[in-house]
């Protein structure tokens, strides 16, 4: 069996997310967009595994994922493949054959994501469908302020869609920035993981300290309690987007 | 009378154009959008005079049109009325009372527009509906060449897709840049009006000059020779944008 590695950048609005759904669906999921060009390719099922698994909605644009075949194809092909076959939403950027051990999602080490912020009057035409439009004025220090205190490592339950898991709520925010310019936020997570909707959680709970409705301090109390009542409404998920996996 | 001067924004891609279309048929183009809300509001049909007829999806980031209109109506209630009842494609971004005698397009001194080209292997998916993909490598010192011989008063008639015309074909080029960042090129034109294409078709040429097909001198010389034929294709309208027009 070899093993591929693969960099792909997507456009989320038209899919319900990477992850692959139930059988006859596979248009509608990242994964499966590429899992039906690389399955024709192989003359075989591939199954692939992304280091990130995107909400609906969500854009990409360093993505990687990983897939074993014992198909006879090379990197090159696979690449000129998925170029013709694929939407124009959907672009792979990069394939290599690697070691056979290297697995997306385990062996990454951080993963880094945006959400963009144009807080002007009037909304950026161009811009719309990758950023949130806020019109009412942000204090973007205040912002930092609360989200550097969610930095390291903390059960962030309060911050996450998913109800009742057997599984660790327990995430590291290993960097988080907020830069302002031109009236445009970007609100910069890196982190070994995130929870189901959590950075879109706690992107609509700065959003309510930038508008002075919650104060800073508010939001690491709401980690501290656990409980998903006490964070704010998630953003929408056209402003977020997957810049890069590190390993 | 009372005259209004906006300043606008839109993503060409839904529409056929600027300019307003038959009867029945406002919603297919940006001034026909406009009209029919500032036609509710005033109570009375209102036509307005946009700087530049921009093509079916060509985009602007700084169109300007202006209107009359006696109904009492003041610029505040005028972009509140835009700003609640356009579609999120369209935004207008400035609305003032102006001299009566301000006519957007007859008191224009010039236009800018820009033509974007990413000129990477591969498409850059969250910029691809404003900028055309180019994948083979284009030698962008040979376009700025090949541009920069058209700066000034000419007859464009080889760069225009209109027939025969008892209107003059002659415009200046007042300014043209081309420049590189990242793998991606912005071509910019200023000019004192454009005929019908023509930047397009301008673009279509020097994208020839780019990829080594033709000379750069061949631009200058298709210029003189006054024939459509001699210039190349009408690049595709997503890569253009109005920036700006100067008054």
């Amino acid at each position: 069996m070899r093993n591929f590695r693969m960099t792909i950048q997507y456009d989320g609005a038209r899919y319900q997310g990477w992850q692959r759904l139930a059988r006859g669906s596979e248009a509608r999921t990242i994964q499966g967009r590429l899992e039906t060009v690389l399955g024709r390719l192989a003359g075989e099922p591939v199954a692939i595994v992304g280091a990130s698994r995107t909400d609906a909605g969500v854009h990409a644009v360093g993505q990687v994922a990983n897939f074993r075949t014992a198909a006879p194809v090379d990197a090159d092909s696979v690449l000129e493949a998925l170029g013709r076959y694929l939407p124009d939403d959907i672009v792979v950027t990069d394939v290599a054959e690697v070691d056979e051990r290297f697995h997306a999602r385990y062996r990454a080490k951080s993963k880094v994501y945006v959400y963009r912020v144009c807080n002007r009057r009037f909304a950026d035409v161009l811009a719309r469908a990758y950023e949130l439009h806020v019109p009412a004025p942000l204090d973007a220090a205040a912002m930092g302020t609360a989200g550097r205190s969610l930095l390291g490592e903390h059960d962030f339950r309060s911050f996450t869609a998913l109800k009742s898991t057997t599984k660790s709520t327990v995430r590291n925010l290993m960097a988080f920035e907020i830069t302002v310019h031109d009236g445009k936020l970007a609100l910069r997570f890196e982190g070994d993981g995130f929870l189901y909707n959590m950075i879109r959680i706690i992107t609509g709970t700065l959003l309510e300290v930038g508008a002075g409705m919650r104060p800073p301090a508010q939001v690491a109390a709401a980690l501290r309690l656990m409980d998903r009542g006490e964070a704010g409404p998630a953003a929408p998920p056209h402003g977020l987007c997957l810049e890069e996996v590190r390993y």
